[in-house]
Parts: structure tokens; C-alpha cells; sequence
């Protein structure tokens, strides 16, 4: 697989409007790249160093009019160099010591002039910075907007644009991996080449319709049959590792379910105790219920205990509640407390009978009591359930929980065979173009003309093209990019 | 005044181990710097850039172990300059896209090896780059490592290394305008000064005790007390300007006090929703009172509403309870909320008698009802109370509340001057400084003995001494850079 590695900035090799990640793309309409566009590009909140990042043809001017030059020797801009001088406020005063830089275009991420300013990582200080900023004519970036002036360019493709934000996004090492992959390229070049196996059945196919009293390099349908199937195949696994790409993002969804006593809060506490989670809370959501990551051994995983949810008093089942239930069918893996000093109640047997035995796992809670004649784990395993022995309050078992728990999320996702994992609107790419692949070969089957055949085939390419945007409609790129954070 | 602007780098004019900030300093224990450190330096969270910090002789050899340079033309790093390329996890595989510059010594912000590297803002990638640096000999740098370095250096004085602080946690741009104008010496130069004069007024007490039957270049007592009382006036205006600094950092304490109908909540809400705060929260304080940022015109002002405050049921007193007592007793500003519709009750009278007249302000609420009979803002007019009329519920009398917020508040501090800001620690050694010469003057006019007089000028001068760095004992130091942010 030929890897184009496209970089965030090229200080070294500008390597201009011929690098390999260029394509055609669909016009975008909104905000002119002729606009310079400004903002702050570090996390907010106190540190030592926050950042102003700046693009578009007004960048010189802007740091000539924000930035004075502190060194007697300076004599204007060296390009990528960093330089040491004062920032001014939009009065003109100073405001803060900072490092700029200027990093002339089309050598930069996005294919335009770029700037820096690495101010003291004050809040007020960088606000007043973009302040500054936006007085000597540049704008507010809109969130993404870096990393759409790059896809324009032709200096990323839309998957690698995609793979920006994942990659600042990533809670994991393993999610900053696979986004760093898919931004060198590797999503795209194997769509790409999938695609090119479809272009040139469709002008096989194409070849046929327009002669069709030739039998010339007509490829007969079996063949034709086999190879729509065969990259039907490579698609649907390339789809399925979207599964890999959501776990190392997100995190496994694994929630505790049991009867009121059976000890599901002192096992998440134990659990949490034990594990110290990667990130501290997920981005964006709201919960009535009480959900904490933690990693169990590099995987991310997001502990939910249902204890916390509001249990009305006349549920008879133990799954009664509706918030419950949802959450047991959303579940990546569901943790089963039960008591091991009391025989197995109805509500928990009733439990195993709904959830799938690949995403249960039974933890035999309070082994340091004294066993129950009318034991639960025998039971359990000898229904098919996997089953651990722990006690919460000791420790015992943790360890075995942990590792099972992992291998049975784990060995949910598709075999690892170093594929790129897509994202969920790739993913639906993929699953589309699959579909058409399915249609085409059932009108293989059916014995349809070949100009209905290469109908499926187009929508196909253009599913594919969706992935890299090399066909994309204005509002799925404007959807895009509004889900980026802003500076990026 | 002279201005030595000390910046954080030096790329342009490298000024090395002459440069003018350069001081004896006392030896500090710890860490060595000959230790590499390596820090996340900007915020946490999610964002478009984040950048790994290092400081120390190994962050050549670090910086080839963890990064690859992706340009065929890359030939080694040159100084200051951005280069792309690969960051390396642990086990040598590719992590991230970076930027990574390397910052030869002495003419860096720690007056030695420095490197940063420019990743991809997930907390995980960066977290992955520092222990990728750890792996490779670099150690996690203590909170105000850098800039204790930069302080051991002499790059710094101990009041510009404050500043750097100060300047990354300043919450307005006030706040970081003070910052900057202490980082670049303002403090440091108006220190020194005076404590020439004081030196020079303590060279000529040694010569009379020296020399004391020659009469010779004996300064008068009258001169020598009139010089040292010009000299503490100098340091009590500089120690009262503290309160300028505090009030930027930390903003002014605004509490609302008055009776359970009088509508201090509405009025807090009111306030709130027309200015809108600077920083959402001040950090790390826990409240169980309501308190909520606003900005008066960039006065940054905590407005705490009493009315959180668990009300006992059988308290006589409008500020029965304790910690409502405190507040008012720390508040730099008590709004009084009275209800306009009604009589003046003995609580508000008994909080107008309690808390000094420049320190309060009426609010008399509810001018959209029907007046009162017996008015209470006349009652309070006359005794000597500054009064507004408002409406909480439909916004009168608000702008002229903010606006005579915003002058009580800004009339409590020293006339500005253009004098600098010292902040606690400093105001206290400014502090220790004048009562040495105030002991000194006394023992003047006492006539006591020569030898005396220098002792309390050695004590003077040594107080000063602790502000810039120039004597400071290792646990001083130890716990200034221990309230710094890790990676400053």
C-alpha cells in the first residue's frame, strides 16, 4: 500500500499544488478562502504556552501590525523560524511577550499563508490576541474551517481532513494511531483502489453497451459476477472495522445490571479503584445515570452503573426500567452482578435469556462469604454463561473480571488485519456502495442488461468518492466541518 | 526607567550570560538541571495543536530518538526552526504528524537546551509524546521547573519569574498587562532603586561608624531621615499599588446582602445576564455560597448572592449567620438590596451601621411597583448610604448600579501612577522594608548610635533583596515555583 503522508505543515518540502493528495473536488460555497481567518488553537484554560493560529493571504500583514520584533538583528520574517518579540493589543500597547512565526504558503497545511503567535497561555491574553487580530482584518475561524481550507487546497483528502479532528479528538493511543493512518492516507488509497476496480468493470460494461454486436474485451458475466462480489467483500470488511475505530474512540459501553443488593456499585468502585481511567469524562454528553471511564489495559471503556438510575418502587422485573433496558441492548458488554452467597433469583435468569451470551459476563459477587448451598456460578456456566468469581470488598477476582471482560470485547471486532478504521459517515459510504455491489450482482443473476449493471457501478464509484470527497455534496462537506472544534 | 524586557526565548539575539538580568542568586537544592524536563505546556483537552516542552541538556539526543524528520532535505535541526516530520510512541512507532523545533542554549527562556514538539491536541497523543521523552532520558518537570531554571540561569529575577506565572493564569487583560509590565522589570527596576538609595544611605552610616571621630562625608541625621523617609514612602506606595494587582487577578468581591424578599437573586440574575463574565470560574476555590464572574467594563467583579447560604430559622440578625458576617467583612463592595415598596426594617439600618460607608451601596429595588409611603432611598440618602434606584425585573437602573459598582471599586485604589503591581509576596517583603525604615527614623530621632541605624538600612536592603531573588532563602523559593502550573 503506497503511503502518502500529508502533513500539517511542510516547512521542509513545500511541496505546492502538485502533491500527491491532490484531486478534484465538488465547489464549496460559504466563506472565501480569500479571507484571512484567526483563532485560538489550544485547549482553553491557564498554561504556559496557548496559540493563535492565522490563514489567508492577510497574514504578513497582520503580524507586522500585532507583532514588534524585539531583536535589533531582525530583518523581517524567516519562513517556519520562530521570532521573539512583543504583542500588541488592538491600541497598540503591549500585551504580552510572545514567539511568532510565518509560514508562507502553499507550503502549509492549508495550502495558503499561515501564522503563528505563541503567547503566555492566558485566556484573556489570547482573547486579546484574536481581538488584535480581527482588528488588522482578519475573522473568526468557523470550527474546522483550517482543516476545509486544506481539503480545498487539495492538500488533504476529505477522509484526512476527517482524520485531523480525530486525531485531536483521540481519548487513546490507539485512537490517535488509526487517525494518524487514516491521515497518511491509508483510508484512501484503499478506497481508491476498490474504486478502481469498479471504474474499470464499468468500462468494461460501458464497452459492451456501446458495442453491443461486438463481443470484443466483453468481460462474460460470471467474471463479472466474481469480481463486483470480491470487492463487494473488501468493502463490507473495510466497514466492519468501523467496530475498531468506534471502540478506540469511544470506548466499550459495559454496564452493570443485578439485583439491588448483589453489589454492582461496590464493583465499580473496586473496578475504578484498581484502573485509572485515560480520560475523565466523554465530550458533550448528559447522563442520568452514573457512567466512568476507565482502561482496562489500553482499552477504553465506559463503566455504567444503572444502580444509578431511578428505580420505581412497583418494577417487578429486574430490567423494569425503560432507561435500563436500552442501555442493556446498547451495551458493548454487560457485567451481571449477582450475589454468590444466595441462589440465582428469576430477574437475573430472566437477564441471561435477553442478552446474547457474547456480550454477558456474570461476576459472582461476595465470594468471601460463606458459599450458598444452591451456588449461582455452576448454574450459570452450565447454561453457557461465562462466569468469574470475585468479591469486591477483598479484591478477589478483579483481575481475572478485567482480562475477561477485555477478551470478550475484543473478540467482538472483526480480525485485525492492519485494515484503516473508517468513521461512521465513512462507514455508511462503504455500506452503501456494498449495497449497490449486492444489487449488481442480483441483476448478474436475473440476467439484466448491462446498462442497468453499470448504473449500480456508478453509485458505487460516487458512494466511494463521497469517502474521499472527491464527489461530495456541498452540505455533507459543510456537515463535515461543522463537527470540527474551532482552530483546527 | 530603564526596561529590560527578559523573553521567554531569545532566538534572534541568543544575549547569554551577560544579559542585563543576570544576579547572585542563593544555591537551590532539588532537582538538578542537568536533568532534562519535559512538560505538556499547553492547556488539557482536546484541541487543534498541543505542545510537549523540554528543557536540559538532553534534548538534542531526545528529540532524534523520538522524531523523524519526513523531508528528504531535512539535514539536522536548524535553530528555532519548525521541521516536520514523525513522533515516535515508545516502541518506536509513528504516534503523530508533528512540528518540532529545537532551541539551542544559552539564549533560551531557561538559558539552556530547549525543544518543543508541536502534536495534535488529544491529551492522549500528548501523553504518549511525554512518556515517549521520558523513555529516552527526559524526567516529568516539577510545577515552574522551566522558570525556576530560568530564574537559576539568572535569565531571570525571581519577580519576573512570578510574572511569567501570573501572566499565564491572568484572568483579564488588566491582569496581564500588570503581568507583563513586572516580566519585563518594571518591579525589578523601581526594587533596585531604591534599594541603591538605601545602600548609598547605608555606605555613609558605615563611614561614621568606621571613621567616627573624622567628620568627613557624615551625612546629618536630618538629611539621613528625611532621605529614609522618602525612601518608605516610596515602598508604601509601591506595596499599596497591590491591591491594583490583586484586584485584576482576582477581581473585586461583590456580595448581596439584604432581606429574604428583597430580590438580591433577581437582581444577581439581572446583573449577570446583561454583562457577560470573562472567566466562567476562579479556580480551585470551593464555594457553598452563589458565586458568578462579571465584567464591569472589564473590572472583573465575583458576585456572590448570601442567599445561598443555609438561612437558620430563628436568626434575629439580616447577617445572623456567620459566614454571611465573614463575607461582608472580606466583600471589597455590599450591595444592599432593599424593598423600594416597603419601609426600611431594622436589619438594613443595623448592615448600614456595620459596614463602612465606601465600601456600600444601596440598591433599592422594585421601582416598578407602587411606591412607598415612607421611601426607604431619601432614609438612606440622608444618612450618608449612596443609593440606586432599580428594577430587577425590567432592567432600570441597572446601567447606573454597574456604573457606581465600577467607580466605589476603582475608588478604593491608590491613584495610578503607572507604578507596577507587586503581588502578595512582594507586598509583604515591600512591607518589612518600609517598618525597617520607619524603626529606623525612630531610632533617628531617638539619637541612637550609627551601628543601629545600619543594622535596620542591612535589614531594609535585605527585604528588597527577596523580592528580585538577589537573597533568597531555598524554601522561599521552593514554594514561589511550587504554585506555578506544571510546564511554566
Amino acid at each position: 500500500m503506497s503511503r502518502t503522508t500529508i502533513p500539517e505543515l511542510l516547512p521542509d518540502d513545500a511541496c505546492g499544488t502538485d502533491c500527491p493528495g491532490r484531486h478534484e473536488h465538488a465547489p464549496v460555497s460559504g466563506s472565501s478562502s480569500e479571507d484571512t481567518i484567526a483563532a485560538i488553537a489550544t485547549a482553553p484554560g491557564s498554561a504556559a504556552i496557548g496559540i493563535v493560529r492565522l490563514a489567508g493571504p492577510g497574514c504578513a500583514a497582520i503580524l507586522s501590525a500585532v507583532f514588534r520584533p524585539l531583536s535589533p538583528s531582525f530583518s523581517g520574517f524567516s519562513p517556519f523560524r520562530l521570532h521573539h518579540g512583543e504583542l500588541l493589543d488592538v491600541s497598540g500597547r503591549p500585551l504580552d511577550d510572545v514567539l511568532a512565526v510565518f509560514m508562507p504558503g502553499p507550503g502549509t497545511f492549508c495550502g495558503q499563508d499561515m501564522a503563528e503567535l505563541h503567547c503566555h497561555g492566558s485566556p484573556a491574553v489570547l482573547a486579546e490576541a484574536l481581538t488584535a487580530c480581527c482588528a488588522h482584518g482578519a475573522r473568526p475561524a468557523e470550527p474546522g474551517e483550517f482543516s476545509k481550507r486544506a481539503f480545498l487546497a487539495g492538500r488533504l483528502d476529505l477522509s484526512q481532513a476527517e482524520a485531523v479532528a480525530e486525531l485531536a479528538a483521540a481519548p487513546t493511543a490507539d485512537a490517535a494511531r488509526l487517525a494518524r493512518e487514516k491521515l497518511s492516507g491509508a483510508l484512501s488509497t484503499a478506497v481508491s483502489a476498490l474504486r478502481e476496480r469498479l471504474a474499470d468493470l464499468r468500462a468494461r460494461a460501458c464497452l459492451a453497451i456501446d458495442f453491443p454486436d461486438e463481443d470484443v474485451e466483453c468481460l462474460p458475466p460470471g467474471e463479472f459476477r466474481a469480481e463486483a462480489l470480491a470487492v463487494k467483500d473488501e468493502l463490507a470488511s473495510l466497514a466492519a472495522n468501523f467496530a475498531r475505530g468506534r471502540l478506540a474512540r469511544e470506548g466499550a459501553l459495559a454496564v452493570l445490571a443485578g439485583p439491588v443488593n448483589a453489589g454492582k456499585s461496590s464493583l465499580m468502585n473496586a473496578l475504578l479503584g484498581r484502573e485509572r481511567a485515560i480520560v475523565s469524562d466523554a465530550p458533550g454528553t448528559t447522563r442520568d445515570y452514573l457512567e466512568e471511564p476507565l482502561s482496562l489495559d489500553g482499552l477504553l471503556v465506559r463503566l455504567v452503573d444503572t444502580a444509578g438510575l431511578r428505580e420505581t418502587e412497583d418494577h417487578v422485573e429486574l430490567v423494569g426500567v425503560r432507561k435500563s433496558r436500552e442501555l442493556l441492548q446498547r451495551a458493548d458488554l454487560v457485567l451481571l452482578v449477582v450475589d454468590g452467597s444466595r441462589p440465582l433469583g428469576a430477574a437475573e435468569v430472566a437477564l441471561c435469556r435477553e442478552v446474547p451470551r457474547e456480550r454477558l459476563l456474570a461476576c459472582v459477587n461476595k465470594a468471601d462469604l460463606s458459599p450458598c448451598a444452591d451456588d449461582p456460578l455452576p448454574r450459570l456456566t452450565e447454561s453457557g454463561v461465562l462466569a468469574v468469581r470475585v468479591a469486591a470488598s477483598t479484591g478477589l477476582g478483579l483481575d481475572e473480571l478485567s482480562r475477561s471482560a477485555r477478551e470478550r470485547l475484543l473478540a467482538a471486532l472483526p480480525p485485525d488485519e492492519g485494515r484503516p478504521a473508517p468513521n461512521l459517515r465513512q462507514q455508511r459510504c462503504l455500506t452503501r456502495a456494498a449495497a449497490e455491489l449486492d444489487e449488481l450482482v442480483r441483476a448478474v443473476d436475473q440476467g439484466l442488461p448491462y446498462d442497468l449493471l453499470g448504473l449500480h457501478l456508478e453509485h458505487a464509484c460516487d458512494a466511494l468518492d463521497e469517502i474521499t470527497g472527491r464527489l461530495t455534496a456541498e452540505d455533507v462537506l459543510n456537515r463535515v466541518f461543522a463537527d470540527f472544534c474551532i482552530g483546527k
